[in-house]
């Protein structure tokens, strides 16, 4: 497999995203195709043995930045690494397209250079995040703010795909983030979505309140993106929060100090399974391609992850399994 | 003072609610007026030393439960002790009402009983949650799946009131929950709201996203009920899911069990700052009277913060601020 990198996006390119990289490629024994500033990636690889590794460079002399809008950045910056980036995987140089950089871009970008599968009308930012019985993606998770329950749906079937050839879950479990359990419950675009896809789907088991889904019962958490966004940040958030207290405290005295240094196993135990960095990034569904958004912030942990998260979704042949699953859905129709 | 208490309302009633009354009233000076099965009352209050304290009892034979339409049983259950409750409130008999019930019967019998304040639209449910610096409300967290932005200002105005005069909080700061901290980002009501919020506000200070709302910089979240519902519930998941692992790994060896042991002062003091029982209950914003809404499965300790609760409202005046603040903002229109 090749795997396209936008070797310029996020906050902590190129230093990390190349070398997360390199570990990707020997790790997962995976070709690269860095895209960026040919300068800085042959300094950056200069770090590294990369002997018996199959990288390439392919040369984009812009760059775009968080702060710019999106689609006109897309629109504008024709030699940008993520323009340029998605051009090589629509041109069949790769892949997968993984990238750190702005949301909004890569969002636009996989809309304009590469379309949507055909039976979508709207892509999905889908996160994978820690539960207490098993990790469990989020559909949608930020791309679209306001949904129908057509979204809904559509979202649902990649996220159960996405579950089961990505995160090797057997029959994944469907549910619509809402404030109660009941059908009745919840706004107007939730108790829509319920009776659609009751009808539509074998594995659809109902509402989720936002209560149980940290605890990883329900595989496939659906909802419009300003829901699953914010059920995102939340979730980090919270987990932020407490953990920033409890460090606090724990240096506070020395009886704590001692207690916090027996429980060290305890912590990095919890870290590393609730450890956003652990699970890549967040895929884009719903366009024709496969596309990772890796976390901003990504070290070259994180982007490493972010790389093997589009190995599986290849090997899994995730894209065409999708394709044929939204094609018995629209004969169903 | 005079609290009305729905003696028969949640999981814990009768026993843990009338033991957190008679301590509420010793402890606040509180007069009260317990309603429900008489008997059943007088036998638990013989559990207690209640002289000296002013105990009055309302006798209402039916009780209203989860399971039951809000509306209907609000309407076809008139002796039961939540309707009594608010009957007793309307004609001036006590000062606020508590109640740990249905959320969708207090909700109902509030807007049906007392009606709601002139200049506002939709009454909101306002619980307190804990923050790392500041504890922060959120309005409104589940009464009104689906919003207007004129619906936000006025649970903007009321939310405020209530962070100064009962959290004591001077000239709280007002953010719209949302998926980026950008004027244009968000869905079309936050989008709206914006503006809205902008020009009719002083203390709005703009959009706070999910993963900053535990840091408590913020002290009034204004938000349509679906995800006010959301983020509360999320909040909640996630705090109780991380306890849960920390607490099976603590137990799992030797060394971790005696960090455990050496931890417990700031497990606690963590506890005592992140327990929804330290806060009562969600105030309902909007109606003409004060009421509480305890949480379902309130003990005796949680239900007297939430008479606590309903103390600092009606000494700090709420209401009638509230009304003079909208007062305000209609002559503004």
């Amino acid at each position: 497999m090749r795997v396209i990198v936008d070797a310029m996006g996020g906050d902590n390119a190129p230093v990390e995203i190349i070398k997360g990289a390199v570990e990707a490629s020997r790790e997962f024994n995976i070709d690269l195709l860095l895209v960026g500033k040919e300068e800085i990636i042959n300094e950056e690889l200069k770090k590294y043995n990369t002997s018996g590794l199959n990288i390439e460079i392919y040369n984009a002399n812009e760059v775009i930045e968080n702060t710019e809008s999106p689609t006109m950045a897309i629109r504008r910056k024709k030699d940008s690494s993520l323009v340029v980036a998605f051009k090589l995987l629509k041109e069949g140089k790769g892949d997968a397209v993984v990238s750190a950089g702005s949301t909004g871009a890569i969002l636009a970008g996989g809309l304009f250079l590469l379309g949507r599968i055909k039976g979508i009308d709207r892509a999905a930012l889908t996160p994978v995040l820690p539960g207490k019985k098993s990790p469990f993606v989020i559909v949608d998770a930020g791309a679209n703010a306001d949904c129908k329950p057509n979204n809904l749906l559509q979202f649902a079937v990649m996220g159960s795909v996405y579950a089961n050839s990505v995160l090797g879950i057997d029959n994944p479990k469907v549910a619509i983030a809402n404030i109660g359990s009941e059908e009745e419950k919840g706004n107007e675009l939730t108790k829509q979505s319920y009776s659609l896809l009751k009808s539509k789907l074998d594995n659809f088991v109902g509402n989720v309140e936002g209560r149980d889904i940290p605890e990883g019962n329900v595989h496939v958490v659906v909802c419009d993106g300003f829901t699953g966004n914010m059920i995102l940040k939340v979730f980090e958030g919270v987990a932020g929060t407490i953990f920033s207290i409890l460090k606090e405290k724990i240096m506070s005295s020395t009886r704590t100090k001692i207690g916090g240094l027996l429980l060290k196993p305890v912590f990095s135990s919890f870290k590393k399974q609730f450890d956003y960095t652990e699970y890549g990034g967040a895929i884009l569904l719903g366009v024709d391609g496969l596309v990772i958004k890796a976390h901003g912030s990504s070290n070259a942990k994180a982007f490493r992850n972010a790389i093997r998260q589009a190995k599986n979704a290849f090997d899994g042949k995730m894209l065409n399994i999708i394709k044929n699953q939204l094609e018995k859905l629209i004969e169903t129709e």
